[in-house]
């Protein structure tokens, strides 16, 4: 995994929110912003881009053509990942797709934020209450039990 | 007191120090920048400014001349503060002052920074050494004391 | 003008991003999130909504459903903008329309960020190009005497 | 409601610490720590207190008395909040205390943090699982209908 | 040593606060959280786990399990330490521990938070001048000349 | 290149902002500070400084005498950088000089902010019209073509 970092001082908000969407559709794995004091007094930020080592190049160059930087860093950065598999539930706002990652003992699942903003857009109702139904659903599934024996 | 505040979204870093210089000339009593989240992923700075009512109007017309953003809010504050008076002191590094604050059986003080900076960079010893020595030959002043028993 | 605000430390930053969106589509002039430090060592956020005064009651009831706070705060401020005025401009990647707020002898004008950022998505060129040659069209105009003089 | 505020860039972040422990057993209700860009390249951070009237002396007190602050500036707000109630729920890890919030058709409840953390604390389970079965024993009891019914 | 990171959009800072501790308890060097901006408008924080080699795998697995994150980093740093000494010192409100670090021609001394913390708590007496009685204590042992002079 | 950070909670940003100034005269590249949060309910900053590997060791002599830290750590990052060229254009408020960067492709051209800075406080113009004007004028100079010809 190669982690590429570059201060920025001398540019917007607005062209930075720009940035992020471009960097996450060129094969970034994660984007950041930190905010950080730069001298003169100037609140800057520092972009951070989480990507494979076959994608660090075509990344740089869009930070190095895309800002105002001057520079990029980077580094090597081992990586430790649970597995990732997809279970829908269906429940009253349709299905929702639920997360489940596992691995060494762990298990855990969430439902997927994408299905649960457009259940809470199509039916009026709060994604709070989404999330806990899709939840519910899936935990009459009793996966858990299943994946971690599968994994013994 | 009033206090000033504006979201910027749209200008960088770099002329974010310079306004922050513009606005103490012009006596803003303090200026501070919070970083913020604002909307589409946008790393924005919310400009703050305390001042006198009698300042309000040449600051705002600074904030909406010398930034993008199209408008400014303000509020009143009410401001309790303690008494202060500086007294020099004579260390091995020259004269430093003592900012010394008090009120209400509360007595503090401090060494002057640009004194201490001054100090620090004209005889190359540490900032810490400096701040320490000022306060010691303060300390042998008593003027704490003194201070507390003439405010009885 | 109306802020209110209320502190998060038992929500996630997913369900935060969704609340933004939420209270931006129900008039809320803006919203912004301060990253703060809460007891119990926790990362908290504080969250802003501007709005006018006949709208809050309807916002702070959006705080108290989609969010966890068990309570909103609110003051007055008081807002002072520039006018603001639409003005399309062409260039070689079509329309763009051009936002200039005036006012008290300031004059600004920025490209509006939604029809650059289209254009730079459909012609394939950066952001800070499609801003520029807009700017540049802009500047032909002469806008900004006309504007300065017609309010005179 | 008071929020007291002042900004600290001569202080380290450990007196800061011990701080907010100190306001809060002072009848603060919330006590917040924000950080903030201050003059001469300095990282600081405005302290917030929010408190009832009746407090707002003697927190202003220990704030010019424990910080180095040398004024503290305060605003009203209002506060609007949800009545709550304490419902305790028999789980496998003992008695977990549910904080239940509710009005105008709002309907909220939450495990009570400080008995999540000690029964993890006690049975070697995480902090999550805990909650889960808190929550889960919690809507056998059927308690949001009739809460919401009663304040018909 | 090594330095483990993973970022966070998913989970509240509750949950946050409660790890910090469990982290620190596994033999954590330091453990400190960054806010960031992530993606979808998301105030996330960066959880950082400073460690020895042989810890690594353990609190990788504690950051896997207690939090909602799927993939946890890790790189290695350098690290230039100074030596460490306590020394206690009697004061007026009890006995003190000083650290003392020193190394290279360095020499520090600060007090002990803990203990002046109990002693501030015990005797009613602000945190500054607890420090500041230690220190002038500890002055008067002229420990710096015998520690470099010992370190030649 | 070498990246050297620390992590501060017993400092306050009085010092630090001396510090920045320090590192940067001792040949830092950068220097930057980032608000985190530390155990103990602590507001702390890391200090990030990238430099040339053969600094490193006087820029950490400098960490560890200057701050109350008791250990760096340091890590090495690859740095990719544009080639960078100044040019001098004239102006109605004086010569500007105009930063380029170039390199695969690439082309940006910035003024130089301290000129524009002094030009701005000599002749009461806002830094934004200096800024504007200094790239109108680089703009005629045609400079872009020659310099991505001249790299092919």
């Amino acid at each position: 995994m190669k982690v590429i970092e570059t201060n920025i001082d001398d540019m917007s908000g607005e062209f930075l929110g720009f940035l992020m969407e471009l960097l996450l559709q060129h094969n970034a794995l994660d984007v950041w912003y930190t905010p950080i004091y730069m001298k003169k007094n100037r609140p800057g930020v520092k972009v951070s881009v989480l990507c494979h080592p076959q994608d660090q190049e075509k990344l740089e160059d869009i930070l190095l053509r895309e800002t105002t930087t001057l520079g990029v860093r980077s580094y090597s950065a081992f990586r430790k990942t649970l597995q990732r598999q997809w279970i829908k539930v269906s429940t009253r706002y349709g299905y929702i797709r639920i997360k489940v990652a596992y691995g060494d003992g762990v298990f855990k699942a969430a439902p997927e934020y994408e299905d649960c903003r457009l259940a809470s857009r199509t039916y009026g109702v709060s994604l709070r209450e989404i999330y806990d139904e899709a939840m519910q659903e899936f935990s009459k599934l009793d996966i858990k039990l299943k994946v971690l024996e599968s994994n013994v």
